[in-house]
């Protein structure tokens, strides 16, 4: 990701930070937070910082260890440092620990605080994701495309297997349903079904069960881009729709299980990797309510087994529909390298053009 | 694929209607059912497409919308022309079809007419099967080997997850066994196991169990290659010498289920991406004894969770073998784009010396 | 792999008998077995085949029908000479011949001699890992790592499936415990629990369940390089401790089911494919504490569908660290056609001048 000076957004002198000695390393935790929801900024971080805290200090502070884990990892490999100072080794670190207290905590809306083991494991995984993605950038750099939460995602299927079964590490059955099967079903769909509904998708990102932690996360987004925000929103209201109109369990569709991908999705594809325009959103809708089937079809999948979902079916979908786009000469498909936010994305595109081959001189 | 003016072929002036600014669509749409066998002819789709209408009028126009959405996604999306014009968005799309409306029917054999909701659906998993296509050929393209049925495959289970547990699309439990488990074990072997077997065989490509339909199918292929008709009938053949021998239930032999991955894989490896030589007939026949044996396999692996084979062990051999090829001097693997049929590639081979080193002089 | 003329190493002038018209084949499957342990050396082999021999002269004779199956195909196919008389190609196929007789015997501990059905199977799972080797070469070489295991592991996990379904091949459910959940909880770790586990450890790499061959098989390692041998002691040794530490049954660690993977992740990233310095030992324990949790996660996956791990927790996690190592400015990984022992890579990365930048003077 490049520099994130975005003309007409309000930027706080964040270089200062970025560069800065002591500074410089909260700089780069801070962004990493926000990297989860693609925004490279210190002050969203923070922003979602608050919102994790405001629903949990337990995540809160999970959530630092994480982030500040897996930057400290790339630090002592000597990773890319242009990486580590955009927050790109941070944010699977602060997923992964959020997952693991979530899953293993009889209360799943406030956490527990993690055991001795259970926190030495969770340093480990953490640090792991700073490893898989390295790896995974290397392996997806021919075709293109950014590692996104993958590395979370499989760290974090593989570290919760085994949490399972240790008996120094306690953990009961899963707390929370993690398919819609697990719903009561035929509950008549009502107001909160949707406000609750879209706001939870955009917590349960962060693994916050607290619709209103979702909308100071929406404000996090928007202090770096209105557009990411709107994405945001979009995605989480358009899952809701399809889950209703296919008659969906109302519970499922309230806690934001079916719209928390079909979120990040929205965001992904709408202006961060693809420039966004009228064909570029249709194709991005078009993934967003694939991702909300997808959703419930790992989850039934998953279900036997006991495990969650995660945000597999955002990356599935996202990584087939950018690595598609580049066939598709209708959409301008962005490199991870050149990504930076909706707008300024747009704005380049169409300052070299705004066609298809002005592709070739973004770079 | 390369154009099919195959020299000792009968040709209808096929360019014509290739090229027809009106008539171009159904060209490219017939063609794309004839390349689920791997025939870029249209008077190929056309037998074939016959054939399930001979079965179902309902596959038959559910494998037309199927092909349809497919190809013209592709074409909304400028998808590479030379790809539409062979066909080759299309057949993903009509087989994805064809699995949901199967597999969602009480009656395996003749379908039922889709609800509206399923409909939806449909068209949005065949639009989907042409973007997977797109990023399965990206990922492929270094090693030179085909995207082949996976876009289907893929969109196939993800899609067929998710139907199962949507209030809106009605989907009881799958009415047709999906593993050998499920048959009646001890069952003797008799004359209509053979020639009832080897004909579903070819059908369960298309989810058609009529064995008389997979006969017309055989003709289809015949029409554009002889090489390529004997291919399926030796795949399937094989296959159910091999499930004889190791003592497979009989009606899972009956009804085709270990001859339908297997006699995809003889047409595959038997001349369409790999020259036909001794060597290449005896690699093949090894890769048809393997698919038949990994169509258990995987059909025992899957059943807990109640997923069909569909077409992934042809898939999984076939690319394992091609890209193993491109290692053994003694094969000579075809890339892709220089594919055409059996006859053909063998013809270019031998006048270009015979020899592994001619490979070179191919393109 | 390069030449093995390891300075400070004993060698029996091996290239005598690698280059022999007759006695070559014999050279190239004893390094074969050799390199399931990653030791390119005919003496290395002898000793682990002795090992297994002293074991079950079963599991040696099948080892032997592995190793020479594997190694026929690939000269049958003309695959790369170089490959071959390294070895390369006939360790997976003894890995496959081992495992399917070890999972379909009704004693695992000496295996039982396989019918005429089974024995036409193992041949064939043999010859496919072959081509799943050059398949997975051919896929892996832009990322500079080595197929490793993964054709055994991907092999033999799909025939397994399949063979426990054939009524002419005589398994009953797998004998042997394949995961921790089949264990006794509770149990006190006493000082068999240590000795026996890390003895069992190595052995399991080649299926036997005796402590004693598996400290033969150390020594076959060390006259081909001390410090494989020391890695492996170290691998099975911390996988112990950190089962203990978090509670793992007793039998389990007894068994050396925590310890193999972790034995072979200690020998790859410990000299092997990455050179040995203090920050590459510690990037190698970190490996191996992370592969002991996971072979546990993978059990628990693996469980309901009755399928043993194999060596997947050690392939996944050295794939990711490697891989991953690239990125890393402070380790200095090796691309597998110029890995040898890790006394040899080490000496050369010191001649180069032992710095990062040094990797590129390497080859």
């Amino acid at each position: 990701m490049n520099l994130d000076c975005v003309a007409g957004e309000p930027v706080v002198n964040q270089n200062y930070f970025q560069d800065h000695p002591l500074f410089g390393f909260v700089d780069w935790s801070l962004r990493g937070i926000g990297q989860v929801v693609f925004q490279n900024n210190p002050l969203s971080g923070l922003i979602i910082l608050a919102a994790l805290f405001f629903n949990s200090w337990i995540y809160g502070s999970i959530c630092i260890l994480g982030v500040v884990v897996g930057t400290a990892t790339a630090i002592a490999l000597r990773a890319d440092s242009g990486l580590i100072r955009d927050g790109l080794f941070g944010f699977n670190g602060a997923l992964v620990g959020l997952a693991l207290v979530a899953f293993t905590s009889e209360n799943f809306r406030t956490g527990a605080v993690p055991s001795l083991y259970l926190a030495v494991y969770i340093v480990f995984a953490a640090a792991m994701t700073t490893i898989v993605f390295s790896s995974l950038s290397t392996l997806l750099g021919p075709y293109k495309v950014a590692a996104l939460t993958m590395p979370f995602v499989l760290v974090g299927w593989l570290f919760l297997f085994a949490v399972l079964k240790f008996d120094n590490i306690e953990a009961g059955p899963l707390a929370k349903p993690v398919s819609p099967d697990q719903y009561v079903e035929g509950v008549a769909y009502v107001l909160p079904t949707w406000y609750m509904g879209i706001g939870n998708a955009i917590g349960q990102i962060f693994f916050q069960d607290n619709w209103i932690s979702g909308y100071f996360i929406i404000i996090g987004i928007a202090v770096h881009s209105r557009i990411g925000a709107g994405m945001a929103l979009i995605g989480a209201t358009l899952a809701a729709l399809v889950a209703v109109i296919f008659g969906a369990p109302e519970g499922a569709i309230r806690d934001g299980l079916y719209g928390y991908n079909a979120a990040l999705t929205a965001m992904a594809l709408g202006g961060v990797f693809l420039v966004l325009t009228w064909r570029g959103l249709i194709y991005t809708l078009f993934g967003v309510v694939v991702t909300t089937w997808l959703w419930a079809s790992v989850a039934i999948f998953l279900e036997p087994i006991g495990m969650p979902v995660l945000t597999s079916t955002f990356v599935i979908v996202t990584w087939l529909m950018l690595i598609g786009a580049y066939g598709f000469s209708s959409l301008t498909p962005i490199p991870p390298a050149e990504a930076t936010t909706p707008e300024d994305n747009r704005r380049r595109f169409l300052a070299a053009g705004g066609t298809r081959d002005s592709k070739v001189t973004m770079a």
